[in-house]
């Protein structure tokens, strides 16, 4: 393995796949391009995963969690110890993805990155102790590039997990309290774009807070200037351990073959991170939900995605991506399980 | 029974129920609000059942068909022998929705109000023959009072049926070669909208087609103008037999307590018609879909409905509302089994 292995190929798609699933779809039962995205989207996943009928019965949900120096700005409605809090609730069950992954019967990892409770070891809980947290980016690197390395590598072992298990899909989840303020600062280092735009309420701050919260960002903005072009030190300079881990996953996922179902605004950033570091990762993408979190909406178009969901989330765990699973796996079912006009002896409209 | 039935008042919501079911969703573990629109389904759910966590295990659905005079004008897509065949297709399990319900565990009943092919006898649809399709309404009224009232009550039998079965769900579908045509000329002679508005390709006709649609309805709207202003008398000039069993199956759910999920842009000019006809039926009606036909948005504005998905759709069967059954139970499990700030031991924000 060099150093370098996110810059390895990506799986490419197997277009007679594609073009099969879109001749099955044409003789479906059903007015041609009457179920709309279901469509596209099964015959995304067909050549995706090489099959005409594709499935998606093995998913794999992972939850990437770290904590966020950054937040001894005062950025975040909610307070740190929280971030281990819910590690705990993760594998206890009570917390939302966990109950989205029980009804889906996914698959649940949770992966401790390195959270300010340092001491945590809780059963179930993959703990890495990357460190206590990152570093306050708004005076220094968020993380060294071992520490960044490491955590890219947490991710793609995650992946690399998911694949042996036989997932046919990956969702990456995220917590860290923070982790908006950081997800917004490498968006707007990524994107060129005011930090009024990409700034949002994250948990609940209110307008003050936000205000607050953009102020910190264009401070860290400027400290870390000099390296705005390269996509891997900004994330070293401005992201989190998690963030890192969702960047490390989405591009072995994409290099070893395994859809990617992408989650809110922080996941979506990662996503950007993986497509700017590696072009060929971007096919594998899917994108679960359109968040509430302002900076989401410019993050998705500059990536050219178009979710299959908008509810008003604003929760992250990867819980916009699980509750896109039923659809995508209702997309695969009506598309290998739906009748054709001449098995079902229905007339087609005149051509 | 009067004939007049569907004037009966509704069930009342359960306040109490929505008062604790908002009180619960404050306490789970999660940034009050994070899960957005789910949040309120759920809540709005706990108040139809009665039940602070509601619950959608039974789903009903019941698919109505019928044909439709006004095709002799050339406004479809399809061969009209196609509703019959489409029947089979249903009984049979391959059309969508037939997919669709099996995957969800839900009840499917067929109900053949009156298609062309007169003779139709298959196991598994309920026959009724109320006439051999509508008549042409661009030439006369669509149906007699005697046949809307009869398709009225049928769709009243299929929702007591559905209450009978336990069902915490009733979903509506249509199937008839036509009835975005009949649908659109309702639309406009209830929403005093242009015809062009509320005039699409339904099943894929092009722009020619389109146009010499709107003028079957401009015509039939002209030859019904002194009965605009009655919704019972609308539906039964303008309407189709699987229409008024659609407005017929809203107005009973809402009068016996079972909650509704409105399918696309037929499904909700027999929901717009519901209300009018008896305005307690509107907190009973959730929308699963907003659609690709132009008109169903107008549709949904007036009745201040925001479905939950919108993934392009236009293919009927009540496909559109099966879609987002997933998601409706998902806000369930969730309303139901996250853990609590106080069970999880977690912090919640600072008051």
């Amino acid at each position: 393995m060099t150093q370098s292995w996110w810059l390895n190929p990506c799986k490419r798609i197997d277009g007679l796949c594609v073009e099969r699933a879109q001749e099955r779809q044409q003789q479906l039962t059903k007015p041609a391009g009457s179920l709309g995205r279901l469509e596209s989207l099964a015959v995304q996943l067909a050549g995706l995963q090489g099959q005409v009928k594709p499935s998606l019965a093995q998913v794999w949900i992972a939850i990437f969690a770290g904590d966020h120096g950054v937040v001894a700005e005062g950025v975040s409605a909610f307070p740190q110890e929280v971030t281990g809090q819910m590690l705990l609730n993760f594998v206890n069950g009570g917390a939302a993805i966990s109950v989205l992954a029980r009804q889906l019967g996914a698959s649940l990892e949770v992966v401790d990155l390195g959270t300010v409770t340092s001491t945590l070891d809780l059963p179930g809980v993959r703990h890495l102790h990357i460190g206590a947290g990152t570093a306050n980016f708004a005076q220094g690197p968020a993380m060294t590039q071992a520490q960044g390395e490491q955590a890219l590598q947490a991710g793609r072992d995650s992946a690399l997990r998911a694949l042996a298990s036989g997932a046919q899909l990956f969702i990456g989840g995220e917590m860290g309290i923070g982790n908006t303020t950081a997800a917004s600062a490498l968006a707007c280092a990524l994107l060129d774009c005011p930090v009024a735009h990409l700034t949002g309420p994250g948990t609940g701050l209110d307008a003050a807070g936000v205000s607050h919260k953009a102020q910190v960002i264009e401070r860290a903005l400027a400290l870390h200037a000099a390296q705005r072009g390269d996509a891997l030190h900004t994330l070293f300079n401005l992201g989190g351990f998690e963030i890192a881990a969702l960047v490390g996953a989405y591009l072995a996922c994409a290099q070893e073959g395994v859809a990617v179902l992408v989650d809110g605004f922080i996941c979506s950033v990662a996503a950007l991170l993986a497509v700017r570091l590696n072009p060929q990762v971007r096919p594998w993408l899917l994108f679960g939900h359109r968040g509430a979190e302002p900076g989401h909406r410019h993050v998705l178009e500059t990536l050219e995605a178009e979710p299959v969901l908008e509810l008003g989330l604003r929760l992250g765990e990867g819980s916009g991506a699980a509750l896109a699973v039923p659809l995508l796996r209702l997309a695969c079912e009506l598309h290998g399980q739906m009748a054709t006009f001449t098995e079902a002896a229905v007339a087609d409209r005149p051509a």
